[in-house]
């Protein structure tokens, strides 16, 4: 994740705008915990994932931190011992809770994390309506970041909840009838769409809001591609699977060889043999799985094998973030309240680039020419991650839609699998 | 834990005995669960920890599979996917969930599983009242077994969430109250007892319940022994430490000295230095420590190495049945509702044999000659643990009272130390 | 392994009875090394094995500290970093090179070591014919500690290069030749030899030299008990292995269930299936197994597991004793050369009790009733391993005959099955 | 590593200067182990490390397995159970033994490795002479691969029997008096050159010989930057280290963070602490530190906080490749003799750019654009490990001279620190 840049004066929104966006986000993060029992959001089913109640706390000790208590002289925090629960990785923050540890911590209860965001909403809200007490001109950047924040773990929220939920042997659902109606029978027709070379700008172009990791915007020579109209499938996965794909060690990274060998992978996360026939867990519950529906839950390791087995390759970001500028920016988002992705639809040239599932990208994450990050602790939201990690781009249908554009840049490390994570092919020219 | 021995007819009760006795039981289990949020019931801080949750779901499961499926001929079980999730240990019963994963599991709630409780009852009670189907012989012997596996779970209860709560950096207590009032300013002074030489009978006799592991009862040569007067003191432990205690490789054990540098023991467990002075974590909150009260939670090595330094040694198994067959079965259990060890009153000859904290013997845990467990998944209870344990005597202030006898053998490998576990010194004459 | 006891004083050797003892035990210990390369000698293949260069050196430092330095007014040891390299695990002596790192040294040489040893040996001939400086009444005691320390070492270099060379794709054979013309067509037909109950003694009389750990000679209570004849053999082991004896847990202990589907246990160690028939690595190299030999490397658990399944038990370390004083002391020791167990003669009323394989024991290893170590260094040499470790009896084929006698006790852990190993069948009559 | 690419044909040698090259080649790998033991060149001291005895036998595999048994058509290898050991990675060549077991294989001892050699260099040079029986377009290009392939091995020969014997209590050195008379009292001023943005190709040309990797040629965008006059030195890296450079969180990547305190790293990898000077293990002995000296054996997190520290960062691999291309290529190669960087002479403008320590770029390892591994075994030779290293470049002080060129991408995993690794700061403009 990453620290807001400055805002371009235009569009600096009235007070008032501002403190509607702040209650629509706050509501939306609760929204998504309908239907959770306390006890579920106590759970940490791997190092990885957060338990709800943390993400619903962390969220709103963000704000405590950097907004309240740099801008409001008299606010009090709710409680002493939560800025140690609380804080992920905010060294300059102070010291923190064990991350592998989160799902040892039963109390605040659910109830008593709920009376904290209503803490907080108040303060926030009466902060919003009158205005910083000190340091105006960052006061509004601050708060948008704490709103994309918050957007970033409503996202994780979906996705935590996913494994913890799969990795009950009874797999309950969450959203029981969420994929009613959805399914389609065929996904379109693969094609390829072609790109000339050029020198083209990347990142970020100063306009609304962006994580300090998008820019600077920059120029790069960029040779001619050719990009695949939509998502690989799970019928196409399935072709590779058919033929070899996790036996045959000449289509895998190194890495990712050692790590089928040694975790056993023969398949995506998330699916089970059952009966002679691939299941998969969703948030629907189990359910067979869909040809045409996009491939989901791949780590790095399996996208790169397959695209290699496919005759293509994975594309770089900036290819990826040049076809993203001709299409609007629309999709399977959070909203949809899927919470999975769809096939695609016949007819567009260039489909399913947002939502549905986070593009892999060949792209390590890195920083780009002049990059620097912010002094302090919001300084620590994206940089000191540009390390064995690689680059995802497009959003998924956990994500918000507003949270996204053509320049965000989302990074996991490549054996990281419980996003909802898919892949487009490439192709040299 | 063990498998029941048969009961001799004598003692067989009327089924309305039993019947109040099985309410009784399982009333106590979750009287000692007042005070607990759902949000705690979920959590399994290590692996040795099982959730609370769990607790109740799996001694249920112990009736449901071993009485209600084997007695009761109608019997429907509550549902079909409980008996993977709480099965324990017990092969011959079928697959079981992974131990150390039981804390990834938020469904079923707490409700649903008090659900599940009371489902059992109604269906115990039932059979209680108008007697076994099938195999009338080995019915009660079955439901006693059941009766005593679920005291043994409550002890665990305790101490399981006792170790759930002090990870929790805000220390919560369970019983904020419940060492109001029990602090005694000093402890008996330590006398030794003499016991002669001798050829003595060691284990259960036949009168009443006794685990498979209490038997055969057979003759021992006991050479003379002196066993000390009370347990081992806070302030005594204090001394050791004192004197370089976790710094001396020759007080300890080859395992011991290795765990002390790999696992930096440095105090026992649950103790805390704050403001130089030492706390320890109890289900009453954090409070100073009591230099009169018994130490508690050492662990094997610990004890064995205290014994070491005050020129002294751990008593066996043996020795320890011998002197508490001299004293009345009362003591610190978990009825008096303290959960906590309390030092001891002065004037008894030998005090503290039963309740405050289980003893250490130096007896490894080994079949007693012409020991062998019975047939089936019960016969799984006792016998295939022996190996890498040590025996442990008496009880603690978790244990509830009327489980105690002077032949009862617990077991613990010689690391563990989140059970209330301390020593009492014995020497040769 | 452990201290010398006293020695009673009739049997107080001359002078030059000792000399030629220890010349003729260290002899033996490097003729044991004909056939090695200096590269063989490097080799640390598992954490519990020692380079053969670290043995020589080891054993050498042992009669360099608790002789030279004690004994001898004027010596200078060889070189002052080899106490740090060459200590094994007496933290009296001082700080030691970490065991697991032993392969990681290859200075000094091969060629260094048997210089260093050539050093200590002038040392302690020269020392040894014109006798002590000091302390003159403990001389001869640690002398004779030492040669049977050494003693120990010598069945350990055995041991230590057969795992080094099993290791090695290419099965190197030590000894090509050694098993020729040892190979028995069948084994005695198996009986049981029953012992009356009684009251004995156990432990060292007195007579010659005895571990600390054999004593105190105590009285046990002993029930009637009957013993197998012979030691069980491949062929008995195989008809295990075909009943399913390792995919069946109600045959195992809890921790040996655990260890053989961590470490998917289906054969003893060093078996190897090679077109359908079983081999196994010897140091005469790969050969097909014998039917009529005695099963060899099992572990703890694999031996418990075989007696459950044959209907019987191991024998405790008091019942081995007591048969074992009523055979001659003879049997396949190291002296033979073969390096390997042989199939029981037929005849014999109860044969192969000394040699061939350690015999597993139902006994962990405790101390005896009254056992205290010597005070410093060489009171490490047992006592501090009384705990998690399983006694064994009656020496094996690498074992030096003159090493051996009816109270000799041997421990390794559960899990150990790098040792010559295997088991004899008792039963409760 | 990299498979070759195509030769132009002007650059094609005639055969008798590739069999001098051959001959000099082979040589210089065994001139580089003269004054090892047999002992030394068996052990591996971490899973990284190879032993000299498998380096000197995999090198011989390699022209075994890619040329001899390609070209010559009557050639039998020297023996059947090499192929398995001395494979080191490639998948296409056949099963091969675990990286990490290397150092418990003893046979083939050093005198027969030597004779595997001697049989493979015959086979060669007689190869060589007449010509290849078959496919005579590549026969030179896999010959010359097989030549840079055993000089990347010259230098982990150095690298590796470094660790081996730094891992050693003794501390043994393998060239005692290589630093004499090398020491300089100071290292030159530093200076800043700066390099005017520009669109440049960057990768090789395709005159004489380099790994796929280099290619293909392609344009890159660089903006303007400024790269430091020499590398830093250990003065000042002593200056962080002595202002908590080690300490402070802020100064290291998230992962960089945790290894700080997952492996308490304090100071450079060799370096150790005596009477309060700081001195490090090299291949003459134990040596102090001297200030002047490029700082050497830093992983690239330390690299990377090294260079926020000071301000500055680590250059890009096109900077640094568009600076090499200015400078001349000499500098203290492994045939210097010295093995260990020397201090930077005054004068230069740009110094230092070869030879001394390898330099980390900020470039994690990824493809060129329009990057194609070959078919088949060579193919593996670099494009599967391009995930979670950074790229090196410049060749170090065990680097020989000739196998150096400004387009060589070295990579290694960022936490890797056993090969001659330091950096130069860079800096935008």
């Amino acid at each position: 994740m990453t620290m807001l840049t400055e805002l371009s004066s235009p569009t600096r929104a009235a007070a008032s705008g501002l403190a509607d966006r702040y209650a629509a986000v706050r509501h939306a993060t609760e929204a998504l915990c309908v239907g959770l029992a306390p006890e579920d959001t106590v759970v940490q089913s791997m190092p990885d994932v957060s338990p709800t109640k943390w993400h619903l706390a962390h969220t709103s000790w963000f704000f405590e931190t950097f907004v309240l208590q740099s801008f409001k002289a008299d606010y009090r925090p709710f409680h002493e011992g939560y800025a140690f629960l609380f804080n992920s990785y905010y060294v300059h923050a102070g010291e923190r809770h064990c991350r592998a540890q989160r799902g040892y911590i039963s109390r605040p209860t659910l109830a008593e994390v709920y009376a904290y965001r209503a803490h907080v909403d108040e303060a926030m809200l009466d902060l919003l309506a009158r205005g910083p007490d000190q340091d105006a001109a960052s006061f509004e950047s601050v708060v948008r970041l704490g709103l994309n924040h918050e957007q970033q773990h409503q996202e994780l929220i979906v996705t935590d909840i996913k494994h913890v939920f799969s990795v009950n042997p009874l797999r309950p659902a969450l959203r029981p009838g969420a994929d009613a109606g959805q399914q389609r029978r065929s996904a379109s027709e693969l094609a390829w769409v072609t790109f000339d070379e050029r020198i083209d700008w990347i990142g970020w172009d100063g306009a609304g809001f962006a994580y300090d990791n998008e820019g600077p915007r920059h120029q790069q020579v960029i040779q001619s591609f050719r990009l695949g109209s939509r998502l690989v499938t799970n019928g196409e996965y399935r072709a590779f699977m058919a033929d070899g794909g996790y036996e045959r060690p000449g289509l895998w990274l190194s890495d990712g060889w050692i790590a089928v060998q040694t975790n056993h992978w023969q398949e995506p996360f998330y699916w089970e043999r059952r009966d002679g026939e691939w299941w998969s867990y969703t948030l629907a519950g189990m359910r067979p799985i869909a040809d045409a529906e996009p491939v989901c839950h791949l780590n790095y390791f399996e996208a790169d094998a397959f695209a290699r087995w496919a005759g293509a390759r994975l594309p770089t970001e900036a290819e990826w973030e040049i076809a993203a500028r001709t299409v609007p920016l629309q999709g399977n988002f959070v909203e949809s309240g899927r919470l999975h992705p769809v096939a695609a639809e016949t007819g567009a040239p260039l489909a399913q680039l947002f939502g549905d599932v986070w593009e892999w990208t060949r792209s390590q994450y890195s920083p780009y020419p002049g990059y620097a990050p912010a002094a302090g602790a919001l300084g620590e939201y994206n940089g000191k991650f540009m390390c064995n990690q690689f680059v995802l781009r497009g959003g998924s249908c956990a994500t918000p839609a507003s949270h996204m554009r053509p320049t965000y840049r989302n990074f996991f490390p490549p054996e990281a699998s419980w996003q909802f994570s898919g892949l487009r092919l490439a192709r040299d020219v």
